[in-house]
């Protein structure tokens, strides 16, 4: 079954508004078994609509239009549908009434503006709103079924679930094949590397789709299948996972679609370990990734956010002589850094960031993309310099403290430290 | 002069991925004067962006595609413009030295995949790429211009600044209308709330468009203006952003697009005055927005993200008193938290935040939501309680954090504290 996404208002098409509808919709018409081909997006401009109705009418199964129901006059989706079936408007006595009642619940009279809303094309059925006061409606335009919803996230989703996805199975002759994705988190390697590493196992499982993502800065290896048996397509799954994830090795570090955060903080709670962090360029970014995971709290202690050298010196106990002999941005610093934090909260593990992350502050010998990365735990202090020559000042921000992260998922899983994709300079 | 904007790859048609670029690429287009009227998205499916290069080619003076110019097999966007133009696909050489020169900074010999991003339609015009290995081109079909950029949102902004809009004014024929957008950043009110306010003042206006944009926790008010006397506009901008502003008040904290973290170091900056933070439920982001300025380190010295109450006590000088009679979360703790982290970083401000993001944690007392915000600075310490019973642990992470910021703002600005859209608890 062929689905395709019509976006509609000025606001969208204009850019004032970023689509996130469409998005939505297509994952979960997928989830169902639909196969989305196209999104469209066209402004409150009836001529525009009719025309993408008809174009859609002609290619597609099913057909989800979002937004154009509303009672102002930039609100053309219901005149466009029934233009492109060529029927009229008719007054619908019950929708009528669920308005009327929708603003007697608020204490309001009904607006004569809002009675726009309970007309529709001739032919079609109409989806209850069950919280705002523009319903939906399904029409038949030659073999395609449109279903129109409104606009507002909220309404459209709960009304997506209610009204739309049980018509779903009778609109598909009662077969339908289901499809599921499974996503595996690379952190160190470009997608073209990761894709060129793959390219022959791809070719021996030509029932699996591949798409690669660059979430930033992490590259995720996402493998689609599509079928009518899940158990059998969970077991492909596996099986393709693990010859991916033999083949990029450490690099993988989820394969359940887990943040690098929330994947060192469940390697943390497994052990029962803690965690203090000390940053100087990342700046907070490594504290606020980990503590986005609920339940962060079982493991992660504290952070010194130590932009200012006095801070790292009166908080973390870096000694005046290794700032001065070194540099903010050294291994000796960020060992120390990474001692202090660890002793300051009693915790097993700290790890500590100091780098230059732009646009000015670089040096020839230390240039904009330098990243020192300490770990102190139960074994002692160690450090790695890393370089990231792309990217800007936040870019630069996320790279660092990725490095740091994986820095201690490695170390805490007896990996080697990471060396592909940036100069690595062993530390002293 | 028509423009249409078309993004490629199956991560979007999948919903896997939210298309933010066609919203960005509308919105620059349209300031440029280009009537954008339609955008699509396909998959990576060769025959569909085919068919939809040949529908574009109809109907649109220019058009703008994003993704499908990478390395891997699933990037076909330059094959379908060839076929769509009836060209075959030539290596550039100059493209070719360019991609080798990318990977050599990088320490890394060409993979043969990235030979592929080398070959382009015959007759097109190569956009060079300055932060990526994909450089972009430039194609006649029919009487459309189409404009293929990387999928990568850094690198297609550049890219369509350095090389789309200088081409735009030869494709216009040398006469477009311009338009121009002022940006009011607030922080307080909801979006219907903001609207309301404005309705009259709109209605005096009918040569602004305005729009709304959630840019979460942030609504921003948008002026958008159209014509061909640039001074005229600016002028006529300044005068609606002012009646606007004398309508939202203090709620306005930006009118230039700065984000909140930025204008609260702007005031540190111009008063030659320091901060230094204290947080927990907010985890290192107010850190992180603060450090996402270049610059930060003149006015931001220090953050302690003292997560768990021993690192509060330890770092900050919490006594353990007040954590065991008032609680982590109450305005003593913060009180003593932004007076701590004040000493420790000798800074002439602190704020300190302690609440509950959930989704555990809530009491009948102290609910999911609550936030209490301290603030030190040369005159004392002070603290109010905020609270937003709405969004997940995310969102309540930002709006905390926004609310933290939004204190010492109004603090340096001699305003009222805020106390709109959500419970003010006033401390005792």
């Amino acid at each position: 079954m062929k689905g395709e996404i019509l976006a509609t208002g000025d606001e969208i098409r204009s850019g004032a508004l970023i689509d996130s509808n469409s998005a939505y919709i297509a994952e979960r018409l997928e989830r169902e078994g639909v196969e989305v081909v196209r999104h469209h997006c066209v402004g409150d401009d009836l001529g525009s609509l009719t025309d993408v109705f008809q174009e859609i009418a002609r290619r597609a199964d099913i057909a989800l239009v979002t937004g154009g129901l509303g009672p102002t006059s930039d609100d053309r989706t219901t005149e466009a549908a029934a233009r492109a079936a060529g029927v009229g408007l008719v007054l619908n006595a019950d929708a009528l009434t669920a308005i009327e009642m929708f603003f007697e619940r608020l204490g309001r009279t009904l607006p004569p503006s809002n009675r726009k809303q309970a007309f529709f094309p001739d032919g079609s059925e109409i989806l209850p709103n069950p919280i705002g006061t523009a319903p939906g409606f399904k029409i038949q335009i030659e073999t395609c079924t449109f279903f129109c919803l409104p606009g507002v996230p909220v309404e459209m989703r709960k009304m997506l679930a209610s009204e739309v996805i049980p018509r779903l199975l009778s609109l598909s002759g009662g077969h339908r094949q289901i499809s599921m994705v499974r996503t595996l988190s690379t952190f160190g390697a470009t997608e073209s590397m990761v894709g060129e590493q793959l390219s022959d196992i791809i070719a021996d499982f030509p029932d699996i789709q591949i798409g690669y993502r660059a979430k930033f800065p992490e590259i995720q290896v996402r493998l689609y299948i599509r079928g009518d048996d899940a158990a059998e397509m969970v077991n492909h799954l596996d099986t393709v996972a693990h010859r991916v994830t033999g083949r990029l090795g450490d690099r993988v570090f989820s394969s359940d679609n887990r943040s690098m955060a929330a994947t060192v903080g469940d390697l943390l709670a497994d052990g029962k370990a803690t965690l203090a962090v000390a940053e100087s360029c990342t700046g907070g970014l490594i504290s606020h990734w980990l503590t986005n995971t609920a339940g962060s709290s079982r493991y992660f202690l504290f952070s010194g956010v130590t932009y200012a050298n006095a801070a790292k010196m009166d908080v973390l106990g870096v000694s005046e002589t290794t700032l001065a002999s070194h540099g903010a941005v050294s291994p000796e610093t960020v060992r120390e850094m990474a001692a202090g934090a660890r002793r300051v909260a009693h915790a097993t593990y700290a790890i500590a960031t100091s780098g230059i992350a732009g646009p000015d502050g670089g040096s020839d010998e230390k240039p904009v993309g330098t990243v020192c990365v300490g770990l102190a735990g139960p074994d002692g202090v160690t450090s790695r310099q890393f370089y990231f020559p792309y990217g800007n000042r936040r870019a630069k921000k996320k790279l660092f403290a990725m490095a740091a992260l994986d820095t201690l998922r490695r170390h805490i899983l007896g990996m080697e430290a990471l060396d592909v994709g940036m100069k690595k300079i062993t530390s002293p």
